[in-house]
Protein backbone atom coordinates (compact mmCIF):
# COMPACT_ATOMS: atom_id res chain seq x y z
CA UNK A 1 0.00 0.00 0.00
CA UNK A 2 1.07 3.50 -0.83
CA UNK A 3 1.04 5.50 2.36
CA UNK A 4 3.08 8.72 0.66
CA UNK A 5 -0.55 10.21 -0.74
CA UNK A 6 -1.40 9.91 2.76
CA UNK A 7 1.40 10.90 5.43
CA UNK A 8 2.73 14.04 5.45
CA UNK A 9 5.58 15.38 7.30
CA UNK A 10 6.80 19.26 8.15
CA UNK A 11 9.70 20.56 9.06
CA UNK A 12 10.25 23.21 11.97
CA UNK A 13 12.61 24.01 14.13
CA UNK A 14 12.44 25.70 17.72
CA UNK A 15 12.85 28.98 17.79
CA UNK A 16 14.71 31.29 20.19
CA UNK A 17 11.74 32.63 21.77
CA UNK A 18 9.91 29.25 21.78
CA UNK A 19 12.42 27.68 24.18
CA UNK A 20 11.55 27.78 28.09
CA UNK A 21 13.52 28.66 31.10
CA UNK A 22 15.00 24.93 30.79
CA UNK A 23 15.95 25.46 27.04
CA UNK A 24 13.01 23.17 25.85
CA UNK A 25 10.40 24.48 23.66
CA UNK A 26 7.22 25.37 24.92
CA UNK A 27 4.24 22.87 24.54
CA UNK A 28 2.24 25.31 23.48
CA UNK A 29 4.41 25.90 20.66
CA UNK A 30 4.45 22.04 19.67
CA UNK A 31 0.41 22.23 19.95
CA UNK A 32 0.59 25.25 17.43
CA UNK A 33 2.68 23.26 15.15
CA UNK A 34 0.91 19.97 15.40
CA UNK A 35 -2.60 22.04 14.71
CA UNK A 36 -0.48 23.92 11.67
CA UNK A 37 0.40 20.26 9.89
CA UNK A 38 -3.35 19.01 10.77
CA UNK A 39 -4.19 22.22 8.63
CA UNK A 40 -1.89 21.93 5.41
CA UNK A 41 -2.39 18.11 5.41
CA UNK A 42 -6.63 18.44 5.46
CA UNK A 43 -5.62 21.73 2.57
CA UNK A 44 -3.83 19.61 0.81
CA UNK A 45 -6.15 17.13 0.25
CA UNK A 46 -9.21 19.39 -0.60
CA UNK A 47 -10.87 19.20 2.71
CA UNK A 48 -8.80 22.63 4.41
CA UNK A 49 -10.61 25.11 6.68
CA UNK A 50 -10.51 27.28 3.71
CA UNK A 51 -12.48 25.32 1.48
CA UNK A 52 -14.88 24.11 4.25
CA UNK A 53 -15.48 27.81 4.89
CA UNK A 54 -16.91 28.09 1.23
CA UNK A 55 -19.51 25.48 2.22
CA UNK A 56 -20.50 26.90 5.66
CA UNK A 57 -18.57 24.18 7.58
CA UNK A 58 -15.50 24.05 9.84
CA UNK A 59 -13.29 21.68 11.90
CA UNK A 60 -13.05 21.73 15.72
CA UNK A 61 -10.77 20.31 17.72
CA UNK A 62 -12.25 18.14 20.69
CA UNK A 63 -9.13 16.48 22.12
CA UNK A 64 -5.48 16.52 22.00
CA UNK A 65 -3.12 14.25 23.51
CA UNK A 66 0.86 14.69 23.10
CA UNK A 67 3.55 12.48 25.14
CA UNK A 68 6.75 13.62 24.70
CA UNK A 69 10.17 11.18 25.58
CA UNK A 70 12.17 14.57 25.64
CA UNK A 71 11.35 18.18 24.50
CA UNK A 72 13.18 19.60 21.90
CA UNK A 73 15.62 22.23 22.54
CA UNK A 74 16.67 25.78 20.95
CA UNK A 75 17.58 25.52 17.52
CA UNK A 76 17.04 21.74 17.19
CA UNK A 77 14.97 20.29 14.09
CA UNK A 78 11.41 18.59 14.06
CA UNK A 79 9.75 16.83 11.66
CA UNK A 80 6.34 16.64 12.27
CA UNK A 81 4.14 14.07 10.44
CA UNK A 82 0.82 13.48 10.55
CA UNK A 83 -2.08 11.20 9.42
CA UNK A 84 -6.05 10.60 9.58
CA UNK A 85 -6.04 7.10 11.47
CA UNK A 86 -9.84 6.37 11.73
CA UNK A 87 -12.90 8.21 10.85
CA UNK A 88 -16.63 7.31 12.58
CA UNK A 89 -19.89 9.17 11.78
CA UNK A 90 -19.49 12.19 13.61
CA UNK A 91 -15.46 12.73 14.35
CA UNK A 92 -12.28 11.57 12.75
CA UNK A 93 -8.99 10.79 14.87
CA UNK A 94 -5.76 12.58 13.54
CA UNK A 95 -2.17 11.21 14.47
CA UNK A 96 1.54 12.60 14.59
CA UNK A 97 4.98 11.76 15.09
CA UNK A 98 7.29 13.99 16.21
CA UNK A 99 10.50 12.59 14.64
CA UNK A 100 14.43 13.85 15.11
CA UNK A 101 16.14 14.53 11.66
CA UNK A 102 17.39 11.03 11.86
CA UNK A 103 13.83 9.96 11.57
CA UNK A 104 14.28 8.42 16.37
CA UNK A 105 10.97 10.25 17.70
CA UNK A 106 10.56 12.61 20.27
CA UNK A 107 6.67 11.29 21.24
CA UNK A 108 3.59 11.20 19.35
CA UNK A 109 0.09 12.85 19.64
CA UNK A 110 -3.33 11.89 19.40
CA UNK A 111 -5.64 14.63 18.02
CA UNK A 112 -10.05 14.22 17.60
CA UNK A 113 -12.22 16.57 15.68
CA UNK A 114 -15.80 17.00 14.42
CA UNK A 115 -17.19 18.63 11.50
CA UNK A 116 -19.84 21.35 11.86
CA UNK A 117 -21.99 23.33 9.71
CA UNK A 118 -21.33 26.44 10.66
CA UNK A 119 -24.52 28.16 10.36
CA UNK A 120 -26.37 25.46 12.28
CA UNK A 121 -23.52 24.81 14.56
CA UNK A 122 -24.49 21.03 13.98
CA UNK A 123 -21.51 18.09 13.60
CA UNK A 124 -21.86 16.57 10.15
CA UNK A 125 -21.23 12.58 8.81
CA UNK A 126 -17.77 12.52 7.82
CA UNK A 127 -18.51 9.32 6.73
CA UNK A 128 -21.21 11.27 3.79
CA UNK A 129 -19.53 14.42 3.33
CA UNK A 130 -17.79 15.09 0.15
CA UNK A 131 -18.96 11.33 -0.52
CA UNK A 132 -16.52 9.96 2.00
CA UNK A 133 -13.17 11.67 0.70
CA UNK A 134 -11.94 11.59 3.68
CA UNK A 135 -11.78 7.58 3.98
CA UNK A 136 -9.31 7.40 1.53
CA UNK A 137 -6.66 8.97 3.80
CA UNK A 138 -7.28 6.56 6.71
CA UNK A 139 -4.02 5.07 7.60
CA UNK A 140 -4.68 2.56 10.35
CA UNK A 141 -2.94 1.71 13.36
CA UNK A 142 -0.99 -0.81 12.02
CA UNK A 143 0.56 0.52 8.68
CA UNK A 144 1.78 3.57 11.18
CA UNK A 145 1.89 3.32 14.93
CA UNK A 146 1.35 5.68 17.39
CA UNK A 147 2.33 4.16 20.52
CA UNK A 148 0.45 6.27 23.35
CA UNK A 149 -2.47 5.74 25.39
CA UNK A 150 -5.29 6.83 23.94
CA UNK A 151 -7.50 9.45 25.41
CA UNK A 152 -8.45 9.46 29.12
CA UNK A 153 -11.93 10.00 30.99
CA UNK A 154 -11.71 13.41 33.54
CA UNK A 155 -13.25 12.77 37.19
CA UNK A 156 -13.51 15.71 38.82
CA UNK A 157 -14.63 15.19 42.77
CA UNK A 158 -13.60 18.33 44.81
CA UNK A 159 -10.82 20.16 42.25
CA UNK A 160 -9.36 23.02 44.18
CA UNK A 161 -9.97 26.83 42.37
CA UNK A 162 -6.55 27.97 41.65
CA UNK A 163 -6.53 31.09 40.10
CA UNK A 164 -9.15 33.05 37.91
CA UNK A 165 -8.03 35.23 34.82
CA UNK A 166 -9.61 37.54 32.58
CA UNK A 167 -9.28 36.99 28.81
CA UNK A 168 -7.91 40.01 26.62
CA UNK A 169 -7.08 40.40 22.99
CA UNK A 170 -3.75 38.47 22.55
CA UNK A 171 -6.47 35.67 23.93
CA UNK A 172 -8.77 35.06 21.03
CA UNK A 173 -8.33 33.55 17.17
CA UNK A 174 -9.40 34.69 14.03
CA UNK A 175 -13.00 33.80 15.06
CA UNK A 176 -12.87 35.55 18.54
CA UNK A 177 -12.61 32.41 20.57
CA UNK A 178 -10.37 31.83 23.12
CA UNK A 179 -7.54 29.97 21.28
CA UNK A 180 -7.29 26.20 21.72
CA UNK A 181 -3.16 27.00 22.67
CA UNK A 182 -3.53 29.77 24.99
CA UNK A 183 -5.29 27.39 27.12
CA UNK A 184 -2.63 25.26 27.46
CA UNK A 185 -0.12 28.23 28.25
CA UNK A 186 -2.79 29.57 31.12
CA UNK A 187 -2.78 25.40 32.19
CA UNK A 188 0.74 25.27 32.30
CA UNK A 189 1.33 28.56 34.06
CA UNK A 190 -0.92 27.04 36.99
CA UNK A 191 2.65 25.11 37.68
CA UNK A 192 5.04 26.32 39.95
CA UNK A 193 8.52 26.85 38.63
CA UNK A 194 10.18 23.91 40.76
CA UNK A 195 7.85 21.58 38.58
CA UNK A 196 9.43 22.43 35.43
CA UNK A 197 12.96 22.97 37.23
CA UNK A 198 12.79 19.30 38.69
CA UNK A 199 10.72 17.21 36.32
CA UNK A 200 9.85 16.82 32.18
CA UNK A 201 6.16 17.14 30.78
CA UNK A 202 5.54 14.11 29.92
CA UNK A 203 2.03 13.70 28.82
CA UNK A 204 -0.08 16.27 28.22
CA UNK A 205 -4.35 15.77 27.37
CA UNK A 206 -7.01 18.58 26.68
CA UNK A 207 -10.76 18.03 26.16
CA UNK A 208 -12.44 21.04 24.27
CA UNK A 209 -15.99 21.15 26.08
CA UNK A 210 -17.64 24.47 24.62
CA UNK A 211 -16.18 27.92 23.62
CA UNK A 212 -14.67 31.23 25.10
CA UNK A 213 -14.59 34.22 24.41
CA UNK A 214 -12.97 37.61 24.80
CA UNK A 215 -13.95 39.24 28.20
CA UNK A 216 -15.18 36.06 29.41
CA UNK A 217 -13.65 34.97 32.76
CA UNK A 218 -11.62 31.50 33.50
CA UNK A 219 -11.38 29.92 36.78
CA UNK A 220 -8.51 26.56 36.76
CA UNK A 221 -10.02 24.06 39.05
CA UNK A 222 -6.93 21.82 39.58
CA UNK A 223 -6.88 18.47 41.76
CA UNK A 224 -4.25 15.58 41.58
CA UNK A 225 -5.52 12.91 39.04
CA UNK A 226 -5.15 9.95 41.86
CA UNK A 227 -3.33 9.99 45.02
CA UNK A 228 -1.37 6.91 43.56
CA UNK A 229 0.09 9.42 41.01
CA UNK A 230 1.94 12.62 42.57
CA UNK A 231 2.96 14.01 39.51
CA UNK A 232 -0.25 14.08 37.29
CA UNK A 233 -2.94 17.11 37.74
CA UNK A 234 -6.14 17.64 36.19
CA UNK A 235 -7.24 20.85 35.65
CA UNK A 236 -10.49 22.24 34.88
CA UNK A 237 -11.79 25.62 33.09
CA UNK A 238 -14.65 27.24 33.23
CA UNK A 239 -16.09 30.61 32.11
CA UNK A 240 -17.66 33.26 34.21
CA UNK A 241 -18.10 31.04 37.31
CA UNK A 242 -20.49 28.27 35.59
CA UNK A 243 -20.07 26.24 31.93
CA UNK A 244 -16.91 23.74 31.48
CA UNK A 245 -15.12 25.17 28.71
CA UNK A 246 -11.78 22.77 28.89
CA UNK A 247 -10.32 19.62 31.19
CA UNK A 248 -6.73 18.96 30.94
CA UNK A 249 -4.07 16.35 32.84
CA UNK A 250 -0.27 17.56 33.18
CA UNK A 251 1.89 14.23 33.77
CA UNK A 252 5.27 14.95 34.88
CA UNK A 253 8.04 12.67 35.08
CA UNK B 1 28.68 48.56 -3.80
CA UNK B 2 27.79 44.81 -3.46
CA UNK B 3 24.56 44.79 -0.82
CA UNK B 4 24.32 41.24 -0.95
CA UNK B 5 26.88 40.17 1.63
CA UNK B 6 25.03 43.22 4.24
CA UNK B 7 21.54 42.64 3.83
CA UNK B 8 19.27 39.20 4.59
CA UNK B 9 15.74 38.58 3.66
CA UNK B 10 13.83 35.98 4.99
CA UNK B 11 10.51 34.88 4.33
CA UNK B 12 7.65 33.91 7.04
CA UNK B 13 3.72 33.20 6.02
CA UNK B 14 1.11 34.55 8.95
CA UNK B 15 -0.47 31.17 10.94
CA UNK B 16 -3.49 30.68 11.69
CA UNK B 17 -2.57 31.15 15.63
CA UNK B 18 -1.09 33.92 14.52
CA UNK B 19 -3.76 36.43 13.59
CA UNK B 20 -5.87 38.09 15.48
CA UNK B 21 -9.82 38.62 15.69
CA UNK B 22 -9.65 40.90 12.89
CA UNK B 23 -7.56 38.35 10.58
CA UNK B 24 -4.51 40.39 10.92
CA UNK B 25 -1.04 39.28 12.01
CA UNK B 26 -0.56 39.95 16.28
CA UNK B 27 2.08 42.33 16.91
CA UNK B 28 4.09 40.24 19.01
CA UNK B 29 4.17 37.59 16.33
CA UNK B 30 5.75 39.73 13.73
CA UNK B 31 7.83 41.39 16.51
CA UNK B 32 9.08 37.73 17.16
CA UNK B 33 10.19 37.35 13.54
CA UNK B 34 12.23 40.53 13.09
CA UNK B 35 14.21 39.53 16.18
CA UNK B 36 14.54 35.74 14.66
CA UNK B 37 15.50 37.79 11.51
CA UNK B 38 18.52 39.90 13.63
CA UNK B 39 19.76 36.62 15.40
CA UNK B 40 20.01 34.68 11.92
CA UNK B 41 21.16 38.06 10.24
CA UNK B 42 24.32 37.99 12.94
CA UNK B 43 24.83 34.20 12.97
CA UNK B 44 25.85 34.37 9.36
CA UNK B 45 28.14 36.83 9.56
CA UNK B 46 29.87 35.40 13.10
CA UNK B 47 28.19 37.38 15.90
CA UNK B 48 24.96 35.72 16.77
CA UNK B 49 23.97 34.90 19.99
CA UNK B 50 25.59 31.57 19.80
CA UNK B 51 29.22 32.61 19.00
CA UNK B 52 28.74 35.36 21.99
CA UNK B 53 28.12 33.18 24.29
CA UNK B 54 30.88 31.24 24.04
CA UNK B 55 32.88 34.41 24.46
CA UNK B 56 30.47 35.12 27.89
CA UNK B 57 28.85 37.99 25.41
CA UNK B 58 25.39 38.16 23.88
CA UNK B 59 22.85 41.06 22.54
CA UNK B 60 20.48 42.80 24.57
CA UNK B 61 17.66 44.68 22.58
CA UNK B 62 17.35 48.20 23.86
CA UNK B 63 14.77 49.71 21.57
CA UNK B 64 12.34 48.52 18.90
CA UNK B 65 9.95 50.74 16.72
CA UNK B 66 7.58 49.13 13.85
CA UNK B 67 5.28 51.43 11.76
CA UNK B 68 2.56 49.57 9.53
CA UNK B 69 1.14 51.06 7.02
CA UNK B 70 -1.01 47.37 6.81
CA UNK B 71 -0.66 44.40 8.66
CA UNK B 72 -0.46 41.23 6.71
CA UNK B 73 -3.32 38.66 7.17
CA UNK B 74 -3.82 35.24 7.98
CA UNK B 75 -1.94 32.56 5.57
CA UNK B 76 -0.21 35.79 3.53
CA UNK B 77 3.54 35.83 3.17
CA UNK B 78 6.00 38.24 4.13
CA UNK B 79 9.39 39.04 3.72
CA UNK B 80 11.71 40.09 6.06
CA UNK B 81 14.56 42.61 4.59
CA UNK B 82 17.19 43.21 7.57
CA UNK B 83 20.44 45.32 7.71
CA UNK B 84 22.64 47.05 10.32
CA UNK B 85 22.38 50.50 10.02
CA UNK B 86 25.05 52.18 11.52
CA UNK B 87 27.32 51.13 14.78
CA UNK B 88 28.43 53.46 17.56
CA UNK B 89 30.64 53.01 20.17
CA UNK B 90 28.16 50.96 22.73
CA UNK B 91 24.81 50.59 20.21
CA UNK B 92 24.27 49.52 17.00
CA UNK B 93 20.96 50.24 15.40
CA UNK B 94 19.03 47.59 13.39
CA UNK B 95 16.60 48.24 10.12
CA UNK B 96 13.92 45.79 9.08
CA UNK B 97 11.66 46.47 5.94
CA UNK B 98 8.49 43.81 6.31
CA UNK B 99 7.66 43.70 2.34
CA UNK B 100 4.76 41.68 0.18
CA UNK B 101 5.84 39.46 -2.02
CA UNK B 102 6.27 41.69 -5.17
CA UNK B 103 8.30 44.07 -3.03
CA UNK B 104 5.99 47.06 -1.72
CA UNK B 105 6.17 47.98 1.89
CA UNK B 106 3.94 46.29 4.44
CA UNK B 107 5.64 48.61 6.82
CA UNK B 108 9.41 49.31 8.50
CA UNK B 109 11.14 49.01 11.87
CA UNK B 110 14.11 50.04 13.73
CA UNK B 111 16.16 48.91 16.26
CA UNK B 112 18.63 49.62 18.97
CA UNK B 113 21.07 46.87 20.15
CA UNK B 114 24.04 46.55 23.29
CA UNK B 115 26.36 44.03 23.36
CA UNK B 116 27.31 43.09 26.92
CA UNK B 117 29.64 40.85 28.83
CA UNK B 118 27.32 38.40 30.44
CA UNK B 119 30.01 38.00 33.64
CA UNK B 120 30.30 42.25 34.06
CA UNK B 121 26.90 42.81 32.68
CA UNK B 122 28.98 46.01 31.41
CA UNK B 123 28.48 46.88 27.50
CA UNK B 124 31.31 46.46 25.14
CA UNK B 125 32.80 48.63 22.82
CA UNK B 126 31.55 47.49 19.23
CA UNK B 127 33.76 49.43 17.48
CA UNK B 128 36.88 46.85 18.89
CA UNK B 129 34.89 43.81 19.60
CA UNK B 130 36.00 41.26 17.41
CA UNK B 131 37.99 44.01 15.85
CA UNK B 132 35.51 45.83 14.92
CA UNK B 133 33.99 42.87 11.91
CA UNK B 134 31.06 44.36 12.66
CA UNK B 135 31.13 47.94 10.77
CA UNK B 136 32.41 45.74 7.51
CA UNK B 137 28.62 45.51 7.10
CA UNK B 138 26.95 48.45 7.85
CA UNK B 139 24.23 49.53 5.38
CA UNK B 140 23.71 53.64 5.28
CA UNK B 141 20.00 54.67 5.24
CA UNK B 142 21.08 56.27 1.82
CA UNK B 143 22.10 52.75 0.81
CA UNK B 144 18.64 51.32 2.02
CA UNK B 145 16.27 53.43 3.20
CA UNK B 146 13.89 52.98 6.49
CA UNK B 147 11.31 55.96 5.90
CA UNK B 148 10.30 55.60 9.52
CA UNK B 149 10.66 58.19 12.36
CA UNK B 150 13.80 56.92 14.81
CA UNK B 151 13.13 56.04 18.19
CA UNK B 152 11.16 58.64 20.68
CA UNK B 153 11.27 59.86 24.14
CA UNK B 154 8.73 59.02 26.69
CA UNK B 155 7.51 61.82 28.82
CA UNK B 156 5.56 59.93 31.68
CA UNK B 157 3.36 62.90 33.73
CA UNK B 158 0.51 61.33 36.08
CA UNK B 159 0.09 57.74 34.17
CA UNK B 160 -2.82 55.76 35.78
CA UNK B 161 -2.31 52.59 36.75
CA UNK B 162 -4.24 50.15 34.85
CA UNK B 163 -3.43 46.77 35.46
CA UNK B 164 -1.10 44.29 37.87
CA UNK B 165 -0.46 41.00 36.84
CA UNK B 166 1.86 38.38 37.99
CA UNK B 167 4.63 36.20 35.65
CA UNK B 168 4.30 32.92 35.05
CA UNK B 169 5.87 29.83 33.19
CA UNK B 170 5.10 30.97 29.93
CA UNK B 171 6.37 34.58 30.16
CA UNK B 172 10.00 33.98 30.47
CA UNK B 173 11.99 32.88 28.06
CA UNK B 174 15.53 30.37 28.21
CA UNK B 175 17.55 33.47 30.00
CA UNK B 176 14.70 33.28 33.18
CA UNK B 177 13.89 36.87 31.55
CA UNK B 178 10.34 38.09 31.26
CA UNK B 179 10.23 37.53 27.03
CA UNK B 180 10.32 40.77 24.94
CA UNK B 181 7.55 39.64 23.22
CA UNK B 182 5.61 38.89 26.42
CA UNK B 183 5.47 42.77 27.12
CA UNK B 184 4.10 43.01 23.48
CA UNK B 185 1.32 41.19 24.33
CA UNK B 186 0.84 41.88 27.68
CA UNK B 187 0.80 45.82 26.84
CA UNK B 188 -1.34 45.33 24.18
CA UNK B 189 -4.04 43.50 26.11
CA UNK B 190 -4.50 46.99 27.69
CA UNK B 191 -7.15 48.42 24.87
CA UNK B 192 -10.01 47.26 24.80
CA UNK B 193 -11.58 45.18 22.51
CA UNK B 194 -13.57 48.35 20.29
CA UNK B 195 -9.73 50.01 19.99
CA UNK B 196 -9.11 47.04 17.40
CA UNK B 197 -12.36 46.74 15.81
CA UNK B 198 -12.14 50.69 15.00
CA UNK B 199 -8.56 51.10 13.84
CA UNK B 200 -5.71 49.72 13.03
CA UNK B 201 -2.63 49.53 15.06
CA UNK B 202 -0.01 51.99 13.05
CA UNK B 203 3.30 52.29 15.12
CA UNK B 204 4.40 50.85 17.97
CA UNK B 205 7.53 51.64 20.35
CA UNK B 206 9.42 50.01 23.13
CA UNK B 207 12.34 50.88 25.39
CA UNK B 208 14.00 47.71 27.38
CA UNK B 209 15.05 49.28 30.74
CA UNK B 210 16.18 46.14 32.41
CA UNK B 211 15.36 42.86 33.01
CA UNK B 212 12.26 41.50 35.12
CA UNK B 213 11.81 37.37 36.01
CA UNK B 214 9.37 34.93 36.66
CA UNK B 215 7.28 35.57 39.68
CA UNK B 216 8.00 39.30 39.44
CA UNK B 217 4.76 41.43 39.63
CA UNK B 218 4.11 43.74 36.98
CA UNK B 219 2.51 47.28 36.71
CA UNK B 220 1.11 48.72 34.06
CA UNK B 221 0.67 52.85 33.66
CA UNK B 222 -0.88 54.44 31.06
CA UNK B 223 -1.46 57.73 29.94
CA UNK B 224 -2.29 59.43 26.62
CA UNK B 225 0.89 60.29 24.51
CA UNK B 226 -0.53 64.03 24.78
CA UNK B 227 -3.66 65.97 24.14
CA UNK B 228 -3.08 66.37 20.60
CA UNK B 229 -3.26 62.92 19.84
CA UNK B 230 -6.38 60.95 21.07
CA UNK B 231 -5.24 57.60 19.36
CA UNK B 232 -1.82 57.50 20.87
CA UNK B 233 -0.91 55.97 24.20
CA UNK B 234 2.12 55.73 26.04
CA UNK B 235 2.72 52.40 28.92
CA UNK B 236 5.14 52.74 31.69
CA UNK B 237 5.50 48.90 32.81
CA UNK B 238 7.27 48.58 36.86
CA UNK B 239 7.71 45.79 38.46
CA UNK B 240 7.29 44.82 41.79
CA UNK B 241 5.94 48.72 42.36
CA UNK B 242 9.36 50.12 41.78
CA UNK B 243 11.66 49.85 38.69
CA UNK B 244 10.68 50.58 35.77
CA UNK B 245 11.27 47.90 33.69
CA UNK B 246 10.52 48.91 29.67
CA UNK B 247 8.14 51.56 28.16
CA UNK B 248 5.85 51.85 24.83
CA UNK B 249 4.12 53.87 22.71
CA UNK B 250 0.86 52.53 20.69
CA UNK B 251 -0.50 54.55 17.99
CA UNK B 252 -3.89 53.75 16.54
CA UNK B 253 -5.20 55.24 13.18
Amino acid sequence: MNLNNKIDTYEVAVEPFHADFTGRMFLGILGNHLLNAAGRHSQRRGWGIGTLNEEHHTWVLSRLSIEMQEMPRQYEKIQIMTWVESVIRLFTHRNFAILRPDGTPYGYARSIWAMIDTETRKPCDLLTYADGDILRYVVSDEENVCPIDGHGRFRFRDPQLVRTIDTYYSDVDINGHINSIKYIEHILDLLPRERFEQQVLHRFEIAYKTEAYMGDRLSFYLQPTDATQPDSFDIEVRKNEAEVVCQARIAFQ
